[in-house]
């Protein structure tokens, strides 16, 4: 059984004593937990950096094979650490113990699918482009190409995700992959469970040889430490899962530096949801089911929790408006993963009921620490014509928004800021205007989605979790799926190197036996 | 015979008058040129932004074979101009004829390359994992993705590729490649060249029945227009190659926007060559020989001109650094692109010539307007003390720095800032320090090449033109090579779509016979 010691793991070592101390919470309770976590020093920090500046080199040297072993050893060791974990995430989440295990067999899933994708090796991207000394006017040199790592990265722990986005998540596992070090910001409302992720991803460096600076994990109870670390010169990118202002603040940061470096934020969204009319005559009661349990699943608080949806005027949706309504009502107020997490539900919809042209459905009073799941309802042309009503209130809360007719749906469509998800609920009859929905929703989400709910991120090679700010910082990544190692790679030409100084995928026999596309031809 | 009219072209038609006015240049002989140009005013860049907008669906739902078609009319249309830019270039830039005519086949080379690229269709990276219902514990959906235009995009005119990075240049086709409109700030340096390239591409655009807002060409006599541009709400992303200054400037613009935009600037670079003992025993007049006629091609106007020469100490080197120096003393002054830029170039000499521990080897008066080829030398630990000494001087002059052995190569280079190139000269001999610095270098550049001249970039699938900051403002991109047209994409994931609501790249039947990854695997 691992001891919980309240200490960052500085490159395989214990940080110091000195900086602020800070406590879990058990937000089912509101007790303090024990022990109490000390927040990184300055000279932690600056040793986590030097450190994983020391392992880059020796990192991007070590190939997919290697790098695929230690992420297979992480799942391992954390395969070992299940019971604590299953104790540790309930305890500071208040997630159920079901969804603990399931997280983390997520999470094992995801360290070994990036294990997978570096071990097969075509992701680097192998370009080659052959000499021809006889062309005319200019002999064509020898051109290579292919992704190599960006250096040390550091990740932002993640609330709602304690295990998945956390420590040993989709972050960390495609940075490790890529070949990049990181330094893990825990997320203070989860810091046991950080610990104890953090200790398996050390126990697996330290057991595949990697050197220590590969992997370091820091307490903070504030933000000082990960703007340090997102200001330090030697860090070459951030990646980050949470709030849109918290995600902007990163963004500022690293856009202000003397070197700016990419920010990878996946922050708000607010999902719409379309009904169709056909599917809504044909099934309204079976789509209050879905989408109510989407909404209410995990208490809301999943990035892509539906919280708008879309409804056409009328009586078949005056049904389906009747039937969200009862089963809101009837949905019991629930513990959010924090206190302050409650107190910005509240907040929001409290918000929301105050906003002109918006009545409230299901709008009780927010017991203290609790989410009360809320429904509210607001006409397309005010919902299109006030920003604040676009804006996520992020838990177990949704938006009506009746819409006249496909036109004015296909015009709230193409009004809403940057989405991760957008979905359609249609049947055959709602093909035109479903064709034209996917059309404009195509420019506004990273991923489209239909007779499905949005919640639920499948983990494979085509999946895009991103989408234009403010959905995220950089539409062109996606942070879950195999697509997202590519964030912290760049790719590096090679022109006229003898083949014995260049890296094994780009040498002419092919080594590595990879895809590669070579002469234009993908072989 | 085209007549040049001094107008922005937006979409189709001629700007308004009421901006500034301004004038071309003849830089060899100080004259101005006529007739005079018109400064965009507000309601032209409207203008263009708002066809741009109406434009965006179109091109992105045309297919790869229709944007092709625009590609290769664009490239017609340019040969048919090839008369009126062999002679507007050279009158504007003071570029000579051939390399006019040089850069007009580059140009139309791009332009068909990109067309290739996009007829063929497996750019867009299309992923397909399929559903599989049976899965446990939950069903796993059909997901499928593919890179799709980002929208609207403004490319900057570069000073000093008056055509293959200016109008109809690399940036310009793949944003069109990629199904983005693009609107064209033209350099103000060859308004003219501008202009008549920008005509070409306009009546392209209408020959293939392309929606006027497909393109766009705003003149300027400053720096507002651009400015605007950049900050513009439906702007989605930002191209532009020229000085560290400019580029950065566009970024922090891009960063501060309520929704900020990928700026994807090719800046400045030193490049440095570093020659290595064996090859200068072997080879040092023959390495001097072709260092010198790098450095002097095209007046040192070039973003891979290599402007700084890592040599050993001793009598090699010593014999390297005195065939230099007779053939810099040898060469003539030269007209630049601008008198501003035989300015800065003045400037920047004369700082090197002042920076503590730096010898001047050959260092006339600067004559007016004109560039006199400049070489510098300094040993390697004030180099690398000296950020001074790693900033770019844009023209024909170099700095020699002398290194005492391979340890303190490895630490110039690991002290280098981004570079767009690094060269080693090297022979068998020198194969252990050139592996080491290859590692170091490949952490460095964007490209790293052997025994040739970083002068020359390779429009292939293959090449990276870009590189670490300052050297770029986007390391993960490149803006020559067909890579460069994912900068203008971002990908978008469809779950569970019926087959007749996808994109024919992601539809079962694969329609467009393009490469594929499905489940996991290349098809």
């Amino acid at each position: 059984m691992y001891t919980i010691t309240g200490f960052s793991l500085v490159a395989g070592a214990a940080g110091e004593r000195g900086g602020a101390l800070f406590h879990g919470v058990d937000p089912s309770t509101g007790n303090v937990l024990v022990p109490a976590f000390h927040s990184a020093t300055g000279a932690d920090m600056e040793r986590a950096v030097q450190q994983a500046v020391a392992a880059a080199p020796e990192l991007a040297a070590r190939g997919g094979a290697a790098r695929a072993a230690l992420l297979r050893a992480i799942a391992d060791e954390l395969e070992l650490a299940r019971a604590d974990l299953e104790q540790l995430v309930p305890l500071e989440t208040a997630l159920p113990a079901a969804r603990a295990s399931g997280e983390l067999g997520r999470t094992l899933g995801q360290l070994r699918l990036f294990a997978d994708v570096v071990e097969e090796g075509s992701w680097v991207d192998a370009r080659i482009d052959h000499a021809n000394p006889q062309r005319q006017p200019l002999p064509k040199p020898d051109i290579r190409s292919m992704r190599r790592p960006l250096g040390p990265v550091v990740v932002f722990g993640a609330s709602n995700f304690p295990l998945a986005f956390s420590v040993a998540g989709g972050d960390t596992a495609s940075a490790l992959a890529a070949g990049c070090p990181v330094i893990v910001k825990a997320h203070p409302a989860h810091p046991a469970t950080s610990e104890r992720a953090g200790a398996a991803v050390a126990a697996a460096v330290a057991r595949c040889g990697f050197p220590p600076g590969t992997f370091s994990l820091l307490f903070d109870a504030g933000h000082a430490v990960g703007a340090a670390l997102v200001r330090h010169p030697a860090i070459c990118a951030a990646a980050f899962t949470g709030s849109t202002a918290g995600g902007r603040a990163l963004m500022d940061l690293a856009a202000a530096r003397p070197r700016p470096i990419p920010v990878f934020a996946e922050m708000g969204s607010i999902n719409p949801v379309f009904v169709l009319p056909a599917a809504l005559a044909a099934r309204s009661s079976a789509i209050a089911e879905q989408l109510h349990a989407s909404v209410q699943q995990g208490v809301g608080q999943f990035c892509t929790s539906p919280g708008v949806i879309v409804v056409p005027q009328g009586s078949d949706g005056d049904a389906l408006r009747a039937s969200l309504q009862e089963r809101f009502a009837a949905s019991a107020a629930a513990t959010m993963l924090t206190a302050a997490i409650a107190q910005r539900h509240a907040t929001g919809a409290a918000h929301l009921a105050r906003c002109e042209g918006v009545s409230a459905l299901v709008a009780p009073a927010q017991p203290d620490g609790m989410a009360q799941p809320c429904l509210f309802e607001v006409d397309a042309a005010r919902f299109i014509a006030d920003a604040a009503l676009q804006e996520e209130v992020f838990g177990p809360t949704s938006l009506l928004v009746r819409v006249a007719d496909t036109a004015q749906a296909l015009a709230l469509a193409a009004a809403l800021p940057g989405q991760l998800t957008a979905t359609l609920i249609a049947d055959a009859g709602d093909n035109a205007s479903a064709a034209a929905l996917v059309d404009v929703l195509s420019n506004v989400a990273g991923r489209v989605l239909m007779n499905g709910v949005p919640t639920g991120v499948e983990v494979c090679a085509a999946m895009v979790h991103g989408g234009p700010y403010p959905a995220s910082s950089a539409a062109q990544s996606t942070s879950v799926g195999t697509a997202a190692i590519e964030r912290f790679a760049r790719r590096v030409c090679y022109q006229n190197l003898p083949d014995a100084l260049l890296p094994p995928a780009l040498q002419e026999a092919n080594p590595l036996q990879i895809s590669r596309l070579v002469d234009g031809v993908r072989r």
